[in-house]
């Protein structure tokens, strides 16, 4: 930053410490969406399921005022190597909370469908794999938030963890299937929740490997990486 | 651009012609994934599915290429507003184009789960869901390509069959699996395959949105737009 003058450099860390707050208040939202969806999934509350539906447009303003805001200090600030690097991660990052916040919606919008009378053999495993999952999420915003490279190798390493318990919910769900095949359209939806959670967890170990790449420059090796999202391998074994 | 003198000007052009090339043989890669996954699925064609399983790796490669080049012309050119957001756009369009490779791998990787004799019901429908969806991702590629508002507002318009052809998949198999507990596990499978392609079809619906931004500097209506990814809308009703 040697040819940048002491202005630029403070004004330009003052729209970074801007873009992290904006992000952290994205990602804190986030993990409550999904803690509220699951609460909701799993008392059949549909009207916090509503409130979780209607929070999602929130997490969208945030993500549009993150791209504005990034978009305006690369074009003003012209950051050098590293801290350009440091704006795309931004922008990567909100496009994945924004997602992450739409599954949340998604497994809120389940809730309307649902007798929660029905497939609740599964919901105790659901409920422990969305905490797991609403962790690493938690985890992997701080290892933004901190510049914390190995933070984020634990959450793709924890993210392992998801998909084994995506693995029992799958096998759990199908075998409940065939017991109860009236039941077959909940269990679906169920099915679906699953999957969702571990395109979170999925979703957090991208964050986590965008921070790693943020931070050294380099990708994270493949061995410690998580699974890749939506490569069916979580049915495998 | 009139404070840039032409040198730059023209290296600029230079580098976002290279992108979009390179966009364009990511997405045509992309494309043909999907196209051939189907017909893996649809002919229980392993060896087929095996290929589409390993070249995703140089649809993964051609994402981090394009993020190099990206973030290298930001950071030499400087880019002003217009050019700013087209290279933010095409940073976006990358990193979706390469989802939607990671769908056409996880349709790849389910042939090898599956016994292709089984929930044949559905095939037919997903065949004509899949090329539907590839003929929106094409288009949205295209509108990327040819700054094109018009094709990219067609794509959101069309992504709504795709949720219909969805829709009536998942009722298809929820009934197959009732009358069949027995292939209820192909079934999930081919469950999943139809919440794929659903997914595609919203992805291209992103990268519409993503140009339809890039090219006016405003986002596309609500009401233009298709259905959000993963909002579970689709199977409502």
């Amino acid at each position: 930053m040697a040819i940048i003058n002491e202005h630029t450099v403070k004004a330009f860390d003052a729209d970074l410490n801007r873009l992290r707050g904006l992000i952290s208040e994205m990602g804190g939202r986030a993990e409550q969406a999904l803690i509220q969806a699951m609460s909701a999934l799993a008392n059949g509350d549909r009207p916090l399921a509503a409130e979780v539906v209607e929070g999602d447009k929130a997490i969208d303003a945030l993500e549009t005022e993150v791209e504005r805001l990034a978009v305006q200090t690369i074009a003003l600030r012209a950051p050098m190597a590293d801290d350009l690097r440091e704006m795309i991660a931004a922008l990567k990052i909100v496009s994945v909370v924004e997602r992450i916040g739409d599954y949340a919606k998604n497994i809120a919008k389940r809730v309307a469908l649902m007798d929660p009378a029905r497939s609740i053999e599964a919901i105790p495993l659901l409920t422990s794999m969305s905490s797991l999952v609403a962790e690493l999420i938690h985890d992997a915003l701080d290892s933004f938030a901190a510049r914390d490279t190995e933070l984020a190798l634990r959450v793709t390493v924890r993210d392992k963890t998801v998909d084994d318990f995506y693995n029992s919910i799958f096998r759990t769900l199908v075998t409940f299937m065939m017991e109860n095949p009236r039941h077959i359209t909940e269990s679906a939806h169920l099915l679906f929740v699953a999957k969702n959670l571990e395109r979170m967890g999925d979703h957090a170990t991208n964050i986590a490997e965008m921070v790693y790449y943020a931070v050294t420059g380099e990708r994270m090796e493949e061995r410690e990486r998580g699974e890749q999202p939506e490569d069916g391998a979580a049915e495998q074994e």
